[in-house]
């Protein structure tokens, strides 16, 4: 049995009353809290940091194993460790939990310290603009002045993005995944389904709503995979087979039991309120947001980038991608499109690790 | 101005005590009320009928108007009609309203006799068996003992490939577009969220559970269409735009409004129960049930059939249709695959009569 290498998630109180956070809707708030791993070592060069940025119900363990009695090791295990592409002998990784999720960063669900109850809805709105400033924050804490590479899939490809045009000469190489410059309006309309089902729960916005964020869930892990991955893993196969093909409302078919499964789990474990920050900032995601036009954020970037899409996603179509890079290319930027053909849809970048990490390390040590 | 050619909705009590109807799962009612609208005339050889079959939430309206005032003819008017495809002066045109749909048909939304309140609940589980079954004795009782073709699309679809194996000899033609032979998992997954939101809703199941249903109807709305289409309609264009790209949660995108305008007009005009009703029967379809085997189910058709997809559906993909039309061609039937090139999705068989029409007429006159 291999040994589990342990890691602690940490925590780090940033900003202050005299120099305050502030959101890009323009509210303030004193301190902002970062739970973030890191993996590795910084280097004598202090070249070699790589931020990993995670997606909507990620956390900063994305790597290793928080004790020993813990089952899981953390949700990139394959991508973070001995052989893979971001090997902590070769960087220094570090993972902070996102702005506004609920593993230990300052969100909805943090304490307001003004009426000592959850924020709720109180707390700012957030975009990737937020997100990517509070990561900036933790960096300078962590005496980190520049970035050998930024990657993230998904919600954390949108603040890939986000990074490059933001501070563009912050990093070397930026590798956002499955992950778009600008949330879709097909992204934002599945978005707000599933906020619709949790606006919708009796308990929302003050108590739980376990219902609404379930069905949220539900739809997601649709969303994350394909029709021929469905079709291949559950076919018509009824979760009680006896009496077989019973035409009856209680007799489920394996997927549905699945889904629910799904909503089970992540309502355990995920807080709704994030969940409804979490997905505006992906609708809000536009890199152009605040620069003179869409032209001119483009142009901002200078890091080496290698945009990766999947043949099978849709949720963020890899005709949006290959749009982008092609613009970028045009005015002669050094980015590159790959893309991972893959039946698993989105998920993709949590499970083909095979046809993923050898892409990923040749374009880190190119 | 074009004189609006009127039709009336009939209404025929069918079955009786003595000899009921008897649905698939073994449940019997004495009396099924069925709704229907005609188009046309019989011919005196009586080989000019037509049955057409709509889908999920249609109705037995298909084309005219009911009335001078009525503002929208019939939903499928462009298919129907002087010049179309279905020409009245050319066939005898029958479209019934679904078995446990809301707008006349019996279904839970009918006062159960035994209590004088709605069914609800306890209106039979229904299948598409059970839905040509009740289309068998509506066109018994018109005297039709042959139709010329069977046309639907979507659920309509899966009805036509009911009809193909249930009464194969009872059609000349059969014409299926954008559904499948049996529901796939990737179906079924939505149909579950969709009615998850029902359920949640705490007027289910004895109320009326308009935020459910319009939650539903917001998602049906996505998976009709596609992400190509929602980007070139609406892009990422907010329905406020003064201020510009608010980062607020009320200042909504434009997809967001146009989904929860759809929800608010399906839930004045759609009953709940049929809406779950409909998708359980989705579900069940496979025409194979009740056959000692699928292949043998594929054997019994004996209608000369086209098979219609759309390229960019993604609620019936057209691998699947492929597959099973290949399946059929194998064994020797006479069958053939079309599709519809289209970015609309799954509507575009309610949208792109120049690519759907041509198509059509060809295969009936041939």
């Amino acid at each position: 049995m291999t040994r589990k290498h342990l890691v602690d998630t940490q925590f780090v109180k940033l900003f202050s009353e005299k120099s305050p956070f502030v959101f890009e809707n323009g509210a303030i708030l004193p301190e902002i809290t970062v739970a973030y791993e890191t993996y590795g070592k910084l280097n004598a060069a202090g070249d070699n940091a790589v931020l990993v940025i995670h997606a909507l119900t990620g956390s900063a363990h994305a790597a290793y194993w928080n004790s020993p009695d813990e089952k899981d090791p953390g949700w990139w295990h394959n991508f973070i460790g001995d052989e893979c592409p971001l090997d902590p002998k070769d960087y220094f990784i570090i993972c902070p939990n996102l702005l506004s999720s609920c593993y230990g960063t300052s969100g909805p669900s943090s304490i307001n310290p003004a009426s000592g109850h959850r924020f709720g809805l109180d707390f700012p709105a957030t975009t990737t603009r937020d997100m990517v400033n509070v990561q900036r924050a933790l960096l300078k804490h962590l005496k980190i002045e520049h970035l050998f590479a930024v990657v993230g899939g998904s919600l954390g490809a949108m603040q890939v993005w986000q990074w490059m045009v933001q501070y563009p000469n912050f990093m070397d190489k930026a590798l956002p995944i499955a992950g778009s410059a600008k949330g879709s309006p097909w992204m934002i309309a599945l978005n707000e389904v599933a906020r619709t089902a949790i606006y919708n729960d009796p308990a929302w916005p003050e108590g739980v709503p376990t219902q609404g964020l379930h069905t949220a869930r539900m739809l997601g892990m649709i969303t994350y995979r394909t029709h021929e991955q469905y079709s291949r893993r559950f076919a018509r196969t009824r979760v009680d087979e006896t009496p077989a093909q019973t035409v009856n409302f209680d007799n489920f078919f394996q997927v549905e039991s699945y889904l629910h499964y799904q909503g089970d789990k992540l309502v355990k474990r995920f807080d709704a309120h994030s969940y409804v920050y979490l997905t505006k900032a992906m609708d809000f995601h536009d890199i152009s947001r605040g620069f003179p036009s869409w032209s001119a954020a483009l142009e901002r970037i200078q890091a080496r980038t290698l945009v990766l899409g999947i043949s099978s996603d849709i949720l963020y179509y890899p005709d949006e991608l290959r749009q982008t890079v092609a613009e970028l290319q045009q005015i002669g930027k050094n980015i590159k499109y790959d893309e991972i053909q893959s039946i698993y849809g989105h998920d993709a970048f949590l499970i083909e690790y095979d046809k993923l990490n050898p892409i990923v390390t040749d374009f880190l040590k190119s």
